[in-house]
């Protein structure tokens, strides 16, 4: 059964915005971002406030780049790694913007496209506004260590980075297309080491991308970059492995948005993880590559890992999803 | 600017289940549910592992009384109040159908059935499920505090259900007709009181029915059924004055599920709360009145709030949100 499904209308991305922290806007995207934070706290009293703020943050200039006023606006899709997606529904809240959440822990930048884009093409809403972002130190706190403990990390370990990035879709005005979305299974393959978040979303990103190239009937060289959103060095070299034991050969069009996202130096291990790795990668070094053709055609695969504190204490080991979003430049149908 | 999206090609509810606890199934509703829990844990060692049983009975016996197997659905839209949404990303991996997480608290139901309209209405997906449920032990622990302690329960309290429910949609099959929604804005009127869920909620159900009825020019009266999610007695009493004063009079034909689920003797305060409510009304007493046409047309709002232990203990207040969905008697186009 296909899990693949196309956009015959091309909703575009019209307008988009990244917004990172210090250490992020060090490493090789740098460049790229709009927007590179002084500090952490973001002048905020505690870190999920700076969170919020990113958010409100990368909306705002996603819609100003837009040529939009936030009452134009249809709806908002936006989801976070906090319990109860604080950041996501506080923003909602604060900008007055009717409201989707969703969780798809760090896939959610491509579960926002995917519904974004099924209610633009479907004509049903002229704008939306797709989000999501991550913050280090909230992050670490509810899913690891106290910050304070100074925990030493080992080397399977990704940096959880403080990021966020805003998407508006719409089918007037210019832009990259989202021109197909495949949607991913929840895939497990009995991961319970919360140090290990490559190992643990790897198979999902396999499962996903193989479904893809069977529901479409297209090859890894139909696409100028084939990029996954935070699987770290590890979990890149997994799947790299996992698709080869299917017959896929990725090649050299493929990379690991979280494996690119710091320089060896920053000492960060595998690399970079969160839900704001994919969507500041995206809504910055992406879009902007898309909008000058120099990719055609991306195929964007954001990787969540389905972490809960609860459900690791029961014992359970730590399930993946992904899902495959096909973003082409502008003016090509 | 519009917040209600139309469904021309009217995606059918094929199948629907409900399955309840003890508690729950001794209440007004006790003879429509599909299946009555001899106990909470459902012969699981943790609360969390009965309530993920719970989803997989109620997707399960969704799917079958819509005629199709698990391999028919090409999606599952679900979310839970668990922190991660551990209930439904479970469940997805445990069914192996592709996956879409939502987190909108109690107003989940609408939230999933929302997108899985849409895309069934776009005809990019034949077969999909939508599935919310909460249970009272995995709620109240997360939230406020351990079942142990015994707290006593304030006036303004409701009783977290336990209980699911799921519907499969579809263009083809025989069913109630999913034929609009209204997307609600994050409304708050600055509660903080964690025991007071109706008053935070109320506010945003007001604005979603408010916005309803203004995008579509419709009054009270157009529907047999207006009904809110998990308000209660004080909530469902705040919401009738809000509309009231914005000039609609909501008549007999409004009620609430939580405040109509349980007796007066079981003694829950001011009613039932959580995702389940809705979710098991609507998938059992709602659908069943549709289906013999004792409701020509319903308009079902399920009320989230966005309690967040972590926003609470930072001192915000507790916004709600709502969605509203028309739900019509099959074979009136």
């Amino acid at each position: 059964m296909k899990q693949t499904i196309e956009f015959r209308n091309r909703p575009k991305i019209i307008g988009s915005y990244s917004i990172v922290g210090p250490k992020e806007g060090q490493g090789p995207f740098g460049e790229y971002f709009d927007y590179v934070m002084k500090d952490d706290s973001f002048g905020e009293k505690t870190y999920e406030l700076a969170e919020r703020k990113m958010f409100e943050h990368a909306i705002t200039g996603a819609i100003e780049k837009a040529g939009l006023n936030t009452g134009d606006i249809n709806l908002m899709l936006a989801g976070d790694l906090l319990n109860q997606i604080i950041s996501s529904s506080y923003t909602a809240r604060d900008m007055n913007i009717p409201y989707l959440g969703l969780f798809g822990a760090c896939s959610t930048m491509a579960e926002t496209l995917a519904v974004g884009a099924t209610l633009v093409n479907g004509k049903h809403f002229r704008n939306v506004i797709c989000a999501t972002g991550s913050h280090f130190s909230t992050a670490e706190r509810q899913f690891r260590f106290p910050l304070e403990l100074g925990n030493q990390r080992v080397p399977t370990s990704q940096w959880t980075v403080t990021a966020a990035g805003a998407s508006v879709l719409s089918l007037e005005g210019e832009g990259p297309e989202i021109t197909m979305a495949t949607f991913g299974k929840v895939v497990d393959f009995g991961i319970v080491d919360v140090n290990n978040m490559g190992a643990a979303m790897a198979p999902s990103a396999a499962s996903v991308i193989h479904t893809h190239f069977e529901d479409t009937g297209r090859k890894p060289t139909d696409y100028d970059l084939i990029v996954t959103g935070d699987l770290g060095k590890l979990g890149a070299e997994i799947l790299v492995d996992l698709l080869e034991d299917k017959g896929i050969k990725l090649g050299p069009s493929y990379s690991d948005c979280g494996h690119s996202y710091f320089t060896r130096n920053q000492d960060t291990m595998c690399g970079a993880s969160g839900c704001g790795v994919s969507a500041s990668v995206l809504n910055s070094y992406i879009v902007k590559k898309l909008n000058k053709g120099e990719y055609k055609r991306v195929l964007f695969v954001p990787t969540g890992a389905l972490m809960s504190t609860t459900a690791s204490q029961q014992g359970e080991s730590i399930p993946g999803v992904s899902h495959a979003i096909v973003i082409e430049a502008g003016g090509r149908k």
